[in-house]
């Protein structure tokens, strides 16, 4: 059914490299593929064509998309060619991941799908199951997913295969991760930004990755951009980005099957080179132009050529089912019979539906099925991380709020240390936009490099072409090649400044669904968490103004399953240090822990942070005075608001000798849910044991206030909770005058608990005008001198 | 203060073009805004230095970036001169935003600053302010923000320049919008896509974009990658991305000054020609190869060269304040001082602190100021859009439920008409990621196309070289490019999958953030609203799955200023007319409007809809049958959970007539917040009226239920709501199916007030059973025939 011909000029040597059986065989698993992925888009019984095909044989609802599932196949198919010709350890990436049908079929085929489902056999049961699970309730969903064997890369939101392909070969020199990245998300600007990966990938101790253009010429309604401009500026552009592009370009089958064997030999062949030269010092230090393919075939290729009159085959119009009424018009059945005996399934399959032998010919075997590469179900292969112990980082704490320490600075003392601990077995990086000496982590540059293969200046600090840190100015690459990273089974932490990480959203909510899924597949091993640390944070933005502050990334976070997502916001260095050692143990998780950067006061010395952190949340005996029986509970979370709740406690110790006050600090966020709503969540005895049950509860917290409200509605005393935070006030300022253009300042907090504990009235008039006061003579003095007021700067704790 | 000389070799032509005088001028007016730079970062008295410099007249902070800032005076000086000499109409964007001085410093050159702060006027006393105000308590931020007049685009985030650029240029023929991209941004993933933006605008009906890539080689703590690889690749890529670019390479300013204007005029005949030959019809319908310029001059450039003995200038060092300590080190006060006196103060200002003239020779005047270009003040240029009756395009609503429509098709309907409406005056815009026809509002296709500058094929549909709808798969493209128009002055809608929204999350926080402020300039003038249509939401993802169902954005828009924000679900075809129609004629808002796409049942006649919408939620009387004492109250917002809820409160009707049940729909989700926390707040009497204060609520939500907590945790009857909504539960299934696994479909919603209603206990055991029973039969048939049972489907009203 293919149309016209349009094959780029081949070289004579082409046909010479490929033997004809060679080529007879990977046809069969194309055909075969192919065959398996209408089948999955169309079939609900007869998947052999044994009897004639009727309406009732046919989904009622046809959803899937065939447009670039012929291409993937092809890929498919000569990828394993290459890997059975050359023993190569490989895995996919695929960037077009709505053509789900080309994986199922392709790891069907393989056997690696049946050995995750059992209930799928490779024989005609299994088949017919393939088809009528595929899109059907209650069977899989359309898209490369995690329940597809081989996959790190759900397809859908598009833009990041790239990433995930260059994060997986990080540290596995011996994997190439080829990676298909469709025309349409070539223009996202995730994807974009993602060919400048090879700026980083150290041709010594990383893997290759083999990005792959597939140039099929239409999105869902539109053609492509890379599509429709000259060949040569599209060259110019790979080149530009620095790759050496190979070129595949046709609609003739054998022809195409020809160059594209071709093809990849040369580039598998570059790429050994490469290595080779790098990895025997012969390369100079000289940044590698790695190999690239872009491959030109129709969209919807070897589908209905022409339907209802209008063309289908080579168009957008293929990029979901071609054929939409099969149940309903007796043509398009016809239509439908006739595409799928194209394949001629009985040369591919034997009665009992199983592949014959000259399909699997050029299928590898074992762990080098791709579907079956252990690197994909990175599980299989991690290892716990070394962590020395942080309580050797610790800061020594005598006396609370008595001394400053800069909280990430003293993380990344630490994490200088699991770099050198881990350093054999290269498994833990960090990843940050430009922002890891700025976020106070520069401590681990005494052990290790920011890995880089641009231009190296004598000017230059701490670049080298390995290192264990990837900075690049893209939030998306770095959470892009993380997740690569994770998913292959090694250790990371992304460092980023609070308000950029919404950046990466979307990409969260791919990643955490990811996860959500994983975790229900039995065969899905579970991989590290993905640790955020946000620092240079809402409260304290010297240098930049109001576009910096936005400490909302959290209320994404909790809209995720609880089962994945972990949210810590450590008030002091020893609590990070804490937090810090308990996410990178952890597996399947999300964690995001909010930290400042800037000089702090330490509350805790490091085993009364231990033992915080491991509750969660708890009463601050030592700022407290209500012996039990509290007038009022101040609650905090984050560093900024538990520095104000506790100036406030102070002041009101000072003030208000004989008002009972509890301090309660909250380090785990979520154990303020109900237990029924998530893993952490506090029962709502013990919730009510610290909030109490009809006491005023004024609760500073480091980000929007309606986070609290819509974590505690259900609680008891939800009534008497009265929450300060952000409320979107901000420009470039002083940090106490961003507190009191937030009402989250020390003096307003006192002034919330006379206004919210019964009796205190008139009694408390004149306090109440101090505090008022203070508030402005402060911001006065801020405004006059551009500095915070000494008073508050340096704080005279009376516990 | 330059070191060394680094410069690319320059043609003899060059010198000649440029009289001497001219280079007098121009370097005249980039040492004077380089002096006012650095007195802004530095000073809060003494600004022309007319007493030796002592400590106390330094910031106590030390807050702002002057590394990009010497490299943004020179372009701007040097467009100065390019706009005086040929009377170019022209607006700048500046990436690199963390460059506040250079704009403040310009701006106040030319007198646009003083005319919209006359307490910053143009003489001594106003120079102190404007250096003491810069990143001060009080004061103005540090960055290129809405503060600054001229400006569109706030610098921080970075990403978005050349994109907004674009937007700006779009529709505005005359216009030049010169974009400064800086190395670092050029990394970000929306800033690597937004160069293909140049295959969209039309040489004839759109402007120019002058993209200036600035070199300046270092971000925070990194070199930048563009930066450091070969100078060949750089081009190459330029040029893939289909650019003509010419180079500034120098660090000795008399040079770079003769090569920059000579450079600028070039590039000035360059855009003349091109758009002279398309409008002309002299271009074949080729598209253009437009200039761009690649300015690389030296990080913080006449900056201190060498600090405390390390290198500064031309260094990674020079990105924020060069001397840190200048207060407390005499030697850093020293360099200040050299420093300033360096650029000779006492020859650019006169004694009373005013501009002399040779300083102001080459600054542009009235509305040609960039500061002034009233493009940058969108607000003083837009009109109102031209409103075609939108009652002319509604659907006939004989019997609530009874007929089935597309609502965003009907919607298209109407845009097609508005778009007419508005052709003459071409501002009005659609954006899409490639999903207006998937998002069905195909209908405008009838009367314009997709505009497109690629090649164009004979299958292509709707594509022309100009046109009113802007397709490209990328999220930031389409929001930067609308953001840009908007901006400007001029209309547009922004159509996407609901769960992908957030991939340009941040992107909203940063233009919301913009409004918050904007709006509380005097001088700037109110915009037309951002306006979002979510469609192919949550609940009907047929073709994809998982990855696909995502209705969080809502909840991220709700963390901004209740001033801007507005979130509407309206849950037919009717509604959603009369709510576009109110969006499109808003200003300074972000609207979002979350609508299907796929058939479902009308509800409401056209003035019936009206009427719903301007309360903005309201009692269903035809629904109900509670005569105003409701035994429960079934509450809705979104399509699907409607058609559950009247499913449900029918169900109830059917089996337990004498149920008193009150169905309340809700459009303007902002109603649900008591008034005191949005304009749109209901009044707790209000809110009391219709929820009363005592009786169940079940509440079905379109998003995740939460979000409904949030809203009304205050409101009186908050502890007998009952909230059912997307729980993340999901893949490719049926519609129905995925209300069974959220737990909202009509069966589980009679259960749920059957469990609630005080008093139903035993006597419904029967129909608690009966409705268990269908919810399992259901589920089962989905599952065996993979399409929803016929039932559901053809629902039977009982009103």
């Amino acid at each position: 059914m293919t149309s016209g011909t349009r094959t780029t000029a081949e070289p004579a040597a082409v046909a010479r490299t490929f033997a004809k059986e060679e080529l007879r065989c990977v046809d069969a698993l194309w055909r075969a593929a192919n065959y398996l992925s209408v089948g999955q888009l169309y079939l609900m019984d007869n998947p052999l064509l044994t009897e004639p095909l009727s309406a009732r044989q046919i989904k009622p609802r046809l959803l899937g998309h065939w447009g670039t599932t012929p291409g993937l196949n092809l890929v498919y198919a000569h990828l394993n060619r290459l890997i059975v010709a050359h023993d190569v350890n490989m895995m996919y990436v695929i960037g077009p991941g709505h053509g789900g049908p080309a994986l199922f079929a392709n790891t069907w085929l393989e056997g690696s799908y049946s050995e995750n489902y059992p209930e799928v056999p490779r024989d005609a049961e299994g088949m017919r199951t393939l088809f009528r699970q595929f899109s059907f309730p209650g069977g899989v969903p359309s898209h490369v997913a995690p329940q597809v064997p081989g996959s790190i890369h759900e397809g859908g939101e598009l833009g990041y295969s790239l990433a995930h392909a260059y994060g997986a070969a990080f540290d596995n020199p011996d994997l190439v991760v080829a990676c298909v990245v469709g025309d349409g998300e070539a223009e996202t600007g995730p994807l974009a930004t993602s060919w400048h990966a090879n700026k980083f990938l150290d041709p010594v101790g990383d893997g290759a990755v083999l990005p792959i253009l597939h140039l099929n010429g239409y999105k869902i309604a539109n053609p492509a951009v890379l599509a429709r401009i000259p060949r040569e500026e599209l060259d110019a552009l790979l080149r530009g980005y620095g790759y050496a592009p190979h070129y595949v370009v046709g609609d003739d089958p054998p022809t195409v099957h020809r160059r594209m064997a071709a093809t990849l030999e040369e580039i598998l062949a570059e790429i050994r080179r490469i290595q080779h030269a790098a990895r025997t010092g012969r390369a100079d230090g000289v940044r590698p132009r790695w190999p690239m393919l872009v491959l030109d075939t129709p969209k919807g290729w070897t589908g209905p050529h022409t339907v209802d009159g209008v063309p289908v085959e080579g168009t957008w119009r293929a990029h979901q089912v071609p054929l939409a009424r099969v149940r309903e018009d007796p043509e398009h059945l016809r239509l439908l019979g006739e595409w799928m005996r194209s394949y001629r399934p009985e040369e591919l399959f034997d009665p009992a539906g199983r592949p014959r032998p000259e399909v699997l010919a050029l299928v590898p075997e074992g762990d080098r099925r791709m579907g079956a590469n252990p690197h994909a179900n990175g599980g299989l292969l991690v290892r716990d991380l070394r962590l020395p112990d942080f309580r050797g980082h610790a800061v020594v704490v005598d006396k609370p709020g008595c001394c400053l320490s800069e909280p990430t600075r003293t993380l990344g003392r630490w994490l200088a240390a699991v770099i050198e601990s881990n350093a054999d077995n290269r498994d833990f990086r960090l990843f940050g936009p430009d922002e890891t000496a700025s976020n106070r982590l520069d401590p681990v540059y005494r052990v290790t490099d920011k890995q880089w293969q641009g231009e190296i200046h004598a000017v230059d600090e701490h670049l080298g072409r390995s290192g264990r840190v990837v900075e690049v100015l893209s939030e998306h690459l770095c959470q892009g090649l993380l997740e690569g990273y994770l998913l292959t089974g090694r250790h990371g932490l992304f460092d980023c400044y609070e308000a950029f990480i919404h950046v990466v959203d979307s990409m969260f909510n791919q990643h955490a669904k990811w996860l959500e899924t994983a975790r229900r597949l039995g065969w899905r091993r579970p991989v590290p968490s993905l640790n955020y640390l946000l620092t240079s944070h809402v409260w304290r933005q010297d240098h930049n103004g109001f576009s910096h502050q936005d400490p909302g990334f959290v209320d994404l976070v909790m809209n995720k399953k609880p089962e994945v997502i972990r949210v810590y916001l450590p008030p002091d260095a020893n609590t990070l240090l804490s937090v810090a050692d308990h996410c990178l143990r952890s597996r399947d998780y999300v964690n995001v822990i909010v930290a400042g950067k800037n000089h702090g006061p330490d509350w805790l010395g490091i085993e009364d942070a231990v033992l915080h952190c491991t509750r969660g949340l708890g009463i601050w005996e030592w700022a407290s005075n209500d012996d039990g029986h509290p007038d009022v509970v101040l609650a905090c979370a984050g560093d900024a608001p538990t520095l104000e709740v506790l100036a406030a406690a102070s002041l009101l110790r000072e003030h208000l000798p004989e008002l009972k006050v509890r301090v309660v600090n909250v380090v785990d966020l979520m154990r303020l849910q109900p237990d029924t709503a998530h893993p952490h969540g506090l029962a709502d005895r013990e919730f009510d044991a610290i909030f109490t049950t009809d006491r005023p509860i004024i609760f500073a917290y480091h980000g929007y206030p309606w986070t609290v409200h819509r974590l505690t509605y259900r609680r008891t005393n939800h009534g008497n909770l009265h929450v300060r935070g952000y409320t979107e006030e901000g420009t470039t300022t002083t940090p106490f005058d961003m507190l009191v253009r937030n009402d989250m300042d020390r003096f307003r907090l006192v002034i919330d608990v006379l206004d919210r504990v019964p009796g205190l009235g008139a009694r408390t008039a004149r306090l109440r005008q101090r505090m008022r006061d203070r508030r402005i003579r402060h911001g006065q003095w801020v405004r006059r001198h551009g500095e915070d007021p000494p008073e508050v700067r340096d704080w005279c704790w009376r516990w």
